[in-house]
């Protein structure tokens, strides 16, 4: 009988491995696909794409086991070659080729020069050639920075107490309502794609008090804007035995100071390779949504013409004058008109035209939709009343405020929009791997 | 000005704050929901319920500054009182109460005795009453089990150079074909929800090398069985430069390896309450698909019906025959017939009636199909011609093979399944929060 018993130790090394001191003058073993060949005459500098970046070997005719002639940029190849030290390649060190063997080769020439620093290539072709556009390591790195905003999430959230949950993405009833809702059939009866998982993470805090979910949304907006994509991933948590709003808030921002620590420790070479400035998170500041409109509208000169809702160009002033007097790239706006808000929003008690809720904006733009929620049963049943609404389809929500809840509230964040405003791109798209909009299904 | 600083200590503490050996004696201030109120007259035993467990407070008549016939049981409360040991209490400490300050009431009394160790309760009743039925302590402790084999999941792959993606769940074209998609609309265009991340993974190989993606995916199946549901979460992964498909079972088996440890190291008090032996994962015994129907047809005098595939009952006699002839849990059968595989698997070189692939049976259930992918854009357009398909719909995906793959194999694991095998139960539906099937759409 035969067994398997773990991952064993390859004989092929990353780049990490050779990058030890003691490395240089020996022989390894690497693998990788062709990234670039420059090829001088007697000598070729062969740039391999690995996982961890690149690597550069250095073809030498005569000394290289192979014909040069039947190397082609995108084939995966392993080779073997020793490490020498060479201060113009990139992390200083490079491999000079005894041997190559070619693992796979390509049948068709690239159709964007990955092998570019800079892919000076339309957001439209990058899209349409998405799984080779992301070959280009500056394009890579946006995704890996991504990761680390998820892990950044998680691992806080778990160290404070929250578990993580999945909730279903196909649904009876969308839980913000609307015209934004995907519709398909199941089983012969209408369902909906979950908007949010706004319902059941509430459901989840009656039972583990702290929750959080890192899944696919989807909204059928029909706009096509710079900001907008139809299939999201939202940063979920929803959390009970809240005193008010404000540890919300709290929360978020011990999310983004944790986040921005890692990043800076773990994918501190991606944000060099784009440029990155992280964001000052140690203090956030707070401001009321009426007190924010009239701060904007004496600074920068600007009539008020919606007092129930934010304007993009307002988002944006809001911001600027944040940053300007006191450095801040985040803002807290709090206090949405409660018209705005979904039902089960909590109304302010001073003033129910109000909601104990707030947005999160970064630099120009809402990233985050957070507040209290309604955790009493006859206060939902009025609000619910009081908009004309039925409870129809809602019974399992109902049911947990019947049987108890504590008081509580959540956030939802848009993670490709944090990861736009964080690298400085101006399209959610640039951030979005596998973008959804009104005219992209593919790829 | 004001300003979020990040998170605060809270007044209020968690049960391993009062489990300190210097808490006894000490004030606290605690809150929780009303699990049980057990009465005896002047005493009352009330059992909180809190994310971490159960704690027990006593309410003394003339001591305790409330009235117990206005403490209701699913209230939520927030209490003052004093640590002292107690062996028959959970944890050993209990706290007796000086104040109670009542944070909601619910309306009306539970609909299932949440309070009891055992809920006795059909699975129709747990499932139409989820949000509630999951209060139960044990209820509730099999999904942080779910979640400690997630985070496992994760973290082992992290460990092992592994990024983490998102891709599209609405999707123009179905990876593995065939009858079980469920259809929608995208804005007037025909689109289908994900069955598997399986070509998306593919891609970002290409990228990435290795990747992870741990999300929900949809089968339209009609069928209703303990094993089936229709939308599930799939742990999948897919790593280039593989010099076999067994790489991929080393991984998977180091995946299991490290995720007992993990669940054994911090998961120890829900293993312990739902009375869980962890299976060994040390060695993984594998066996041939064609071997494997012949070994249970010998020993357990059976004949082989269908050559090309394994029936249930054959899973369950070949688990049978690992655990008693190698104490295994676990096996890994390979080479299933390529006509059962989908396109993409990679044929067995020296009998393409076969592929280098495999299942990984646990208990005596397929938890996991994987292999090794077929690499080379020729073979992959020979295969698809022969097998009759179209490539329409797939020019993202070709794409990738023209523009270069390393070898490259993956696998898919659903965790609910895997999660319903570790914790014995016999229904899938049981290790699932929300579960989506042929009736149930809600909650």
């Amino acid at each position: 009988m035969e067994f398997v018993t773990g991952v064993k130790q390859k004989e092929t090394l990353e780049i990490s491995d050779i990058l030890a001191e003691d490395m240089i003058g020996k022989e390894v073993k690497l693998n990788g696909a062709i990234h670039t060949i420059r090829d001088m005459g007697d000598v070729a500098f062969v740039v391999l794409r690995k996982r961890e970046g690149l690597v550069q070997t250095v073809f030498e005719q005569g000394v290289t086991d192979f014909d040069l002639k039947e190397l082609k940029e995108a084939a995966t190849i392993e080779v073997v070659g020793t490490v020498a030290k060479e201060d113009r390649a990139p992390n200083g060190v490079e491999v000079r080729l005894k041997s190559i063997r070619v693992l796979s080769e390509p049948t068709e020439p690239m159709p964007i020069p990955i092998g570019k620093w800079k892919l000076n290539t339309s957001l439209e072709t990058k899209l349409a050639l998405r799984p080779i556009s992301l070959r280009n390591v500056r394009e890579r790195a946006k995704f890996k920075i991504q990761e680390g905003i998820v892990r950044g999430f998680r691992e806080f959230l778990q160290k404070q107490g929250f578990t993580e949950i999945r909730t279903p993405k196909i649904c009876a009833k969308g839980a913000e309502g609307g015209a934004n809702l995907f519709k398909m059939e199941y089983f012969h009866k209408p369902a909906v794609l979950a908007q949010s998982p706004q319902f059941y993470k509430q459901m989840m805090v009656g039972v583990f008090d702290r929750v959080f979910e890192t899944g696919p949304v989807f909204r059928a907006e029909k706009h096509n804007t710079k900001r907008h994509i139809n299939e999201y991933t939202s940063l979920d948590f929803e959390m009970g035995y809240i005193d008010s709003f404000e540890d919300i808030m709290a929360m978020e921002t011990g999310f983004l100071q944790y986040t921005m620590e890692l990043l800076q420790k773990e994918y501190a070479k991606e944000l060099k390779m784009l440029g990155v400035q992280l964001p000052k998170t140690d203090k956030i500041p707070f401001v009321r949504f009426d007190e924010a409109k009239k701060l904007v509208s004496e600074k920068y000169n600007r009539t008020i013409k919606n007092p129930f809702d934010l304007e993009p160009e307002e988002e944006v002033l809001i911001s600027q004058y944040f940053k300007e007097e006191a450095d801040a790239d985040f803002v807290f706006v709090t206090h949405y008109p409660s018209k705005k808000r979904p039902f089960y929003a909590m109304d302010d008690p001073a003033d129910n035209t109000y909601t104990l809720s707030f947005d999160l904006l970064f630099r120009g733009m809402e990233i985050t939709t957070g507040g209290q929620r309604i955790h009493d049963y006859n206060m939902l049943v009025d609000k619910i009343a009081k908009r004309g609404m039925s409870e129809e389809g809602m019974e399992a929500y109902m049911s947990i405020f019947k049987h108890g809840m504590p008081p509580h509230g959540g956030l939802g964040l848009g993670l490709e929009r944090l990861t736009m405003k964080l690298l400085g791109e101006e399209n959610v798209r640039e951030t979005t791997m596998f973008p959804r909009d009104l005219s992209r299904l593919e790829p």
